[in-house]
Formats: C-alpha cells, structure tokens, sequence
C-alpha cells in the first residue's frame, strides 16, 4: 500500500476495502472521527431495536417466563459460542460472566489451588492496573499463601522461576499497544512450571488469537472494546479443557451451580467453564454483546487483522510524513507485527492536544503522562478517517491550537 | 378490611387503594395476573425509553465521551443514593455492583477480616442457596481460616457461640416468606461478638428495613426483585459506616479504586462502599435500575408495607374461605407480622397446579418440593389481582385441571 498523498486518495483505499461494507452497520454520528473503539466500541445499528425487543417484547411481555421462552438462560452460553471463534476456543471452554476484573480473580484463584506449592502471581509493571489490583485483592485474602510479583517487561524471563504459580500478562499493552508473542511467552511459563493467564481485552476481536495454538491455561478478555458490546458489557473468561476437572472457582454462585434450581443447600460445580458463571447475568447489557457479535459471523478476523495493520501503518506513515518537527513521539512499536489495533503518541502537551483533537471531533484518549492514544477498529474506521484525524493534528500542532486554556482543564475520565 | 364475597367489591378494594395510581406506571401485560415479582419484577413503562436513550443518544452519540458527558460514571453512586433511604441507610454506606453473590462474597471476606480469630460462618438451611455456595466456595478458598455451617433455623441460636465471625441470614425466607427479626437476630449475633450480615433480596422495595436501628454491620440485596431493576439487574451491597475504615475488599478492582483514572499499579482502596465497586459497571442494565427506582422516590416504603400486608392477609382469607377442602397448606406464617411479601402454599401436585395456574395468566412460581409461591408486590398488583388468582386456582382444583399432561412437564426454569 503507497501512502495517499491528498484525501482523495485516502477515500481511494476505502473504495478498494472489502471490509468496508461493515462500517454502515454501526452507528456513528456524523462529523466524528472514532479512534477510541479501544476503550469503548460503538454500537450496531441494529442494537437499539434489539434491546428494545428485550425490554418490551420479552421482559415487559413474558415477564419472568422469558427467562426460558426468550431463552435468557441459555444466553451466556449463546454468546461464549460466539466469542471462542475469535480466540481459538472451543464453545465449552468459554464464559461470559461478570466483568473482566472479577474473572482474573476467578482465575488466579484457579490457578494458585493448581500450583498450591508456588504462592507467586507474576505480571508486569506496564499491565492494566486491574488485573494487578485484582491480584493485590486476592493475596491480601491468601496471607502466605500469594503474593503478587511486577516486573518491568525486560525483567520477565528472569523472574519466571519455581516460586512463580501463574503468569499473568494482557496481549496488547494498553499504553503502547506493544503486542506479546503468546506462543513465546506460553512456553516460557511453562517450561519454568507456571500457568499463563492472558488478558485479550486488547486483542480479542481485532488481533486474532489462538489460546489452543500457544497452550494457554487461562484467559479473560473485555466485551466493551473491539467486541462493541456497550459499556460494561459483561465479560469473558476462559479455561483450557485439560483444566475443567480440577477447575474451582472462589466465586461458586448458583448460576455456576450443575443445577442451579434444585436449590440444594450444597454446591457442586457445573462442568467445564460454565462453572464460571457465579450470579444471574445482566441480561439487558448481555443481549447487546450478543447482537454486537452478530458482525464477526460474517467476517474472518485474519481479514480484520490486515485491514487494522493497514490502518496503523498508515497512521504511522502519515505521522513521519506529515507531523515531523512537533515533538511527537511514536510510543508504539513501528514493526506492525509488534503492534496491535492501536497507536500512541507521545508528547509532552499530550493532555491539552487530545482535548484540542476531541473538540475537532477526532475522538482518541489521553494516558498519563504524556501519551495521545488512537485505536484503530478494523470493523468500522476508514482510511479517510485517518487520513482526517492526520489532518486534524497538523492543524492543532501548526496553530498551537492546544494551548488555549479550555483544552488545558483536566476532567476525571478521559 | 373485610373480605370481600365478589369480584366487584375486590375492586372496590382498589377503588379506596392510595397506592392503586401507581400500576399505571408498570407495562404489564393484558390479561395476566402478575404474582412472581418476588423473582422478576415488571418494567416500568419509561424504562423502553430510558434504555433507548442510552443506547442511542449516548452511546450512540457521545461514544466514550458519554462516561463523562452523560453521567454514566456516577451512576453507581446516584443508584446507591437512590436504594439508601428504602433499607434505612446513608448514601455513603450502599454500593450497587455486580451480583448479589458476588456481593456476599465481598463481605463475607470483611466479616472473616474483622473477626480473625473466628473461622465460623453460620447461615441456615433455608437460605437462599447461592449464599450459602458463595460462603462455601470462600471457605474453599481459605482453608482452616474459615468454614460454612448450616443448621435448621430452630438451632440458629444455641449455635451462635464464639467460633461464629459472621451470621448471614436472609430476611425474608425465599420459600415460606418468614421474616426474621432484625433487631433481635442481630442483637443476639452481636452478643455472641459475631457480625451480621443480612441478604435483603425478598425485603427491600417491600418491607420496609432500618440497617441502621438494628446495628447490623453488612447487606445486600437483589436489583430485579421489588426493585424492578431487569433481568440480573445489579445488586447492591451496604456496609455500616463504622466499618468504612477497615473494609477490605479481596475483589479490589479498578471501580473501587481511590483514583481509578490514574492508572497506577498498586490497589488503594477508595473511602467507604465504594471501594465495593470492582469492574465496569453494565451501563445498559444499570440505567434500567435507575429508572425503575424512581417510583420510590413518590411514595412511601410504609405505605407500600400497609398495602402489601392487606393483599397478602386478603389471599390467605380467601384460600381459607374458598378453597378448603383441596389439600392446600398455608406455608407461610398466618401473622402477618411474621410474613414478607410473599404466600407460599404447599400441596403434593404443586408444580402442575402452578403450571395449570400460569396456562390460565396467573403467574406464580414453584418452587421444590411442593410449594406454589405467590409475590404480591405492592406498587403494582391489584386487589382484584388476588380474587382473580383464587378464583382461578378454585377452578383448577374443583376441575383437577393440574392433572392434565402438559402440565406435568418439568422444564428447566419456573
């Protein structure tokens, strides 16, 4: 792909897209370039009727019976069905419970009764700090029994010993993007004797993953992001299936129950990861990820792969190009097979010049301290919105536009 | 009150109801008399609305930005405000999050934190079961530290000694209705130097509950019960302000982070219930609560109290006065003082009577193994409600309809 030189040529490159068919099924407004899927994914046009049916037609009509004739009960296994495609899954190793915080919990706590001699969680420093504090949380409960271990990334290797129960690390590094090579890694865990839990909030649905490919132990992973399942969309959890006979959860609720209305007094665990099923679903947020899903049945996530290397790499490209002599810095690996669905920037004014960008309606985030963060959705962001938020940044670096005051008030969510 | 001898003069009954305006504001749907509330209540009709609105106009339209522009992230706190004033609370003690058993499992490992030389958690055979297998699967998880006891109800008691950490009781039983009393259990706890926890799921949005005069020290409770928050609704949790200081949640995630947005690595936990919060909340489920806790906000939980004792007083009279003679036992207590919101009757043919009951639009629930269970939430069902469920319960049992073989189907849910 040659770097388009002028908008037109940028309109050119989605003309020859064969994804680009996908973007009119999502409602964006208009006049917003979108490059925060990352944090939150946009929703399906066809979302709003969807929950609406639910809301009125089955629970407004059905009331409680809709729990089994809208078939409610059957949802979250309906919904890990449609997410183990995307990371090399089978159906039955898949959950969808809860949020991604309480599933690490899940299954560190999983992971530690398998190792009970190693009492170290290891993870790194540049980790997205709930897994870290979900950790925290669970060593503070175990006493001796664990204790949480950060590393900076360089430092990995050398920590990985017999003391180390699990791994834990996410796929995509949420700052930079910086991809980890899980069949590398996996390996190096295991031949040091320890567990790996991923944490795919990053990759799932942009980057493909394949958990059977690397042997992977454990996996969580984000319904909000590149799945477009809404704000706080439940969640994902995964256990490989030579784990399912000695998997416990801590979090034994009924729905994880093997029948959960004899409403017998004693537990006993659901086969497999549906065991990972702890309270009654949140069924309103769980019908909108099941809708958004209805986009990967119809498009391979290799395809999605390309068409987001594309995109960052043309973001790149236009950055070195077009913005040189700003003092913008590449955060993120240049080598795009290092890198995920997403670019950061960093700059010392990075705050005041993403609110400047927003006010443009080029909507990316801000990371402390100093990083502009841009995702790149393969499923709905075009070339010409690259192309436009390029353009957008020139203008704002050019004029100085960050520096009014207005882009310089810091808000508590970004 | 007295009983009334014909469907006009149970209309009349709503005729002369203060609280007969509120239906209005349900959708329910023609031709069903709604008596399972208890498990999932109805929608309001301005939730359809509501939800809309958040998927569209804010999610939709402000995408990420919507976190801030649009409230979503001091939603959890306004709910919490919302729930305080129906449990007898302050805003700063209730947190809403997650399930209702992941709740009990946050403040069981407080209890367990605060009274650390005490491995006892004692519950009773009757409570709600996924309480019970939270409790065990903590226990699991810590080994000698801590341990589930169960006893029949009569032995609560002479159990209460100095092992027990923590008496975890739900104050309307699930099955017959019976309520406990919370000054005198949790008086009798406290005298034994254990903590109180109280599951509130069959109480609040009904029977009125003062945390603060019974000195209880934790709670939770159920979103989708009286409170008609949807299905699987977040639940809440509620700790008593003296315990703020040294309150530590093991599921220490993001959202109960002091500083979530600073993304830094090691857990500090915020000030009060909110360091209860753990992940994302679900937007869309939680914005359904909200809504549907407006009716709160116009009448009184004393009010809603006096006219649930009635319905509940009135179905009792008039299975006594019509419906003798078919091997229904009352399994609830006849006090009314000593009963929530709810009837339970028990005959050996329970589940096809329920299933004959739901076929002719009166829904109710079965519950194992012989209990047909009848919710009578006060802001929505009618006088008329309760005289058009006996009449068609006595039409079942005078013509044996149960018997009939599509009734006898078990499916997986009631």
């Amino acid at each position: 792909m040659s770097v388009p030189e002028s908008r037109p040529e940028a309109i050119e490159l989605d003309g020859a897209d064969p994804l680009a068919d996908l973007r009119r099924r999502f409602a964006l407004p208009e006049g917003v370039v979108y490059l925060d899927g990352n944090s939150l994914g946009p929703p399906l046009k066809s979302v709003a009727a969807r929950v609406q049916q639910t809301v009125g037609a089955e629970w407004g009509s059905e009331l409680v019976r809709a729990w089994n004739s809208c078939g409610w009960i059957e949802l979250p296994a309906r919904v890990a069905a449609r997410i183990a495609p995307l990371i090399g899954a089978r159906e039955d190793e898949v959950a969808v419970a809860d949020s991604t915080s309480i599933n690490v919990f899940k299954l560190l706590a999983a992971a530690l009764s398998l190792r009970p001699d190693r009492p170290v969680i290891l993870s790194e420093e540049e980790n997205f700090p709930t897994d870290l504090y979900m950790a925290q949380g669970l060593a503070q409960l175990l006493g001796d029994r664990a204790r949480l271990e950060v590393v900076p990334r360089n430092r990995l290797r050398s920590a990985l010993d017999d003391r180390v129960a699990v791994l834990m690390l996410t796929h995509v590094d949420f700052r930079s993007g910086e991809l980890h090579d899980m069949d590398e890694v996996t390996d190096a865990a295991h031949r040091a004797g320890a567990l790996m839990l991923w944490d795919l909030a990053h990759s799932a649905g942009a980057v493909p993953v394949d958990l059977a490919a690397c042997s992977a132990d454990f996996a969580v992973g984000c319904g909000y992001k590149y799945l477009n399942g809404g704000p706080g969309a439940p969640a994902f959890a995964w256990v490989a299936q030579r784990h399912h006979d000695e998997l416990r959860t801590p979090l034994a609720g009924w729905m994880g129950h093997r029948d959960p209305f004899a409403f017998s007094t004693g537990y006993e665990a659901a086969p497999g990861s549906v065991q990972l099923q702890a309270g009654t679903p949140p069924i309103l947020s769980l019908v909108a990820l099941d809708e958004a899903l209805e986009i990967f049945s119809s498009v391979d996530v290799h395809a999605l792969r390309r068409k987001s290397v594309a995109l960052t790499e043309l973001f790149i490209a236009l950055v070195e190009d077009r913005l040189s002599g700003h003092g913008l810095r590449l955060a993120s690996p240049r080598d795009p097979e290092r890198r995920g669905s997403q670019v950061a920037l960093a700059h010392p004014e990075g705050f005041a010049i993403m609110q400047a960008l927003i006010d443009r309606g080029v909507i990316g985030d801000f990371r402390a301290p100093d990083l502009l963060r841009f995702g790149f959705a393969p499923a709905y962001t075009r070339f010409v919105d690259v192309w436009d938020a390029i353009a957008a940044l020139g203008d704002i670096m050019t004029d100085r536009t960050w520096n009014r005051p207005e882009f310089r008030v810091r808000s508590r969510v970004t």
